[in-house]
């Protein structure tokens, strides 16, 4: 088990983009839309957890190399079944920030879910994924479909 | 926005089962399984993850009680596409323990995604849910279909 | 040096209430209040901050023992001079929460500082003050002349 | 909400002064001054409470960017109405350290207050400022009538 | 992997005692002992230290459970070859505090280390060791020998 | 009490390895490499601990500042009387990485304590030291006698 040796590549500008997919039932996504949750404004909680989740990602996944983050950004936005997490992380560092953007959806959706479970408890979070990333000895990769 | 009171609830035995799935390229799960994975062994760093998350819950879902778990359980299968991680928390305690089942559930995938990423970015998180709760008020829960 | 024995104690139902105020210019105050601030949503960002810090309250004050906390509401209003935080913690365990209420008056003002910085550096932190205790052997304690 | 990108900004040398007053009873200040404080010497656990806040401010403000801190120091001295805490914070980095500063004046009082509150739970954290700030794009700020 | 279960446990009180030495040059003592170490207040730093370790330790230790801490006291003392630490942790809980006391002693005595590394790199700590556990199922340990 | 400026320090490549021993019976080593312990795989568990442990130093030792490691092992080993911890830390940065490697080394050995101790209360570690150390102003440090 190692965190493996970044010091020998460059600080360079580095970006990813992760997305998360809360399904849930519709009367559920009215009431968060609708500012109806009992426990509070259930976006602006979920833009915030997945902030400070980017930032604790070393806690979590422990392989994972501490970064200086120099910018996150969080969006949710409703789609056909639920809410769309979408997660922007920007580094100038040695290694990707990938991670920091997955953590960071799924710790948003975990906090809708958080907020929502007492009236839907059979919510799911699906298709957690990398859309994006560029920076770095390996390149830009983006996912096959992702409108980005 | 507030974390609700439960000064009132009785402590109870309360358990819950969530799952998570990491969809990934049969190369991939080959590569785990034979313990080919440069970075170390996949399913026991995953494991460990899962369990600390856990613990760490309550500052990754910001309106998430703090609670004394008195037992955390993390186990990974193959699956068709890749791998399933099951998670079970158990806690004696004023509220349930779903949410942090399901963030150790999240965190034990995106530890997968990171030690495998360098060869399949493409790793998707998928039906991250919970399975089973018992204990407390609202009582017992299954989910339709779930074989638990 | 040393963190209190306390496990003589009977576990109570307990409550605090903390205030703190954050002086700002009028020109400050009405950005907030009107949803202008570049970085987002000042006051849902500063009732998160304080129900997290609340949490992380031991990891902050260093003799603090590590508390159950049952419940934590965050509000902020205005008053003549900027915005006025009041926190409200309550426990069922061996001590008290005035710390936790006092960590997450200043988290709060802390935050609105942070996220309107950049137009109003002069902003100051004033009265951070213990308002209200309740349980516990020393029983109810009330600032004087705090309507509470 | 957002944490703004700074990945444009450049790595520059970075200060702030922040200080934080502690009104108590007069008898409250001579125990401490005196060592007479059950729980300790207040004044080392107060300095080291600052320095360690400051290292976790991005924990407790949720917009602050993680910064790699070079240098961190914390003074406490009486005032005519008791305590005053003095922190400077220096960083070589892209975004400036007046969070850490004041993360860590607000910490350090209340460390004091943690010591103390059992002989004098009315004592007021007041004046938590920022006095002096030095780098980057926006430069040098010096709060009015600081002695600094 | 896994955190055992200790639902089935009953709260008792528990406490546990752990030692750690630091062995140094007889000038590194000295000076400690003469408060002329640059740095600042060892001992009060390595009692401050070890106290926020034990809260720590389900963060430190994978399978460790969180656990209510009633009382952490760390005390440090001149031995023939340098200091030794005696830390003494108390709970009333399902599990042992056991952990606690050995991380808080090896914290302790870290904190030392690095307060001195400049002026003695060489310094080791040796003898980490449980020296009384009481409570709980198991009952009474003590290490043989141990004048506790 | 101070975290002492670095900032005028060059960031250059810095590289430190520390050892620890966990003496132990010989059945408890045995039961160990055999995989026979309960809560699971012993070695594997130490890594991680080891390596997470790293990355949380400066929570830890309180006046160590936070620093961006670029790559961590640790190994453990059988030596006659138990198991042999060696961690190598390296960075690029301002300040060293000594503590973090003798931080990991404590964690590491507090892991393989934990894991076992329900049948061997009585291991005690020994011997946490430096044994190399490079990069830095003051160069390069052997431990007089280490096979490093």
């Amino acid at each position: 088990m190692k965190m493996v040796n970044v010091g020998g590549k460059r600080k360079t500008e580095r970006m990813a983009v992760a997305t998360s997919r809360l399904h849930m039932l519709p009367a559920t996504l009215k009431r968060i839309q609708e500012g109806k949750v009992e426990k509070g404004d259930v976006l602006a909680a979920a833009r915030l957890a997945g902030i400070m989740a980017a930032k604790r990602t070393p806690d979590v996944v422990p392989l994972c190399h501490p970064i200086a983050l120099s910018g996150v950004e969080v969006t949710l936005a409703p789609f056909e079944n639920g809410l769309e997490v979408r997660v922007e992380v920007r580094t100038v560092d040695r290694t990707g920030v990938e991670m920091e953007a997955l953590t960071a959806a799924c710790a948003a959706a975990l906090t809708v879910y958080d907020m929502c479970k007492s009236v839907d408890r059979g919510m799911v979070i699906e298709r957690v994924q990398l859309e994006h990333k560029s920076g770095g000895r390996s390149g830009t990769w983006n996912r096959k479909g992702s409108k980005r």
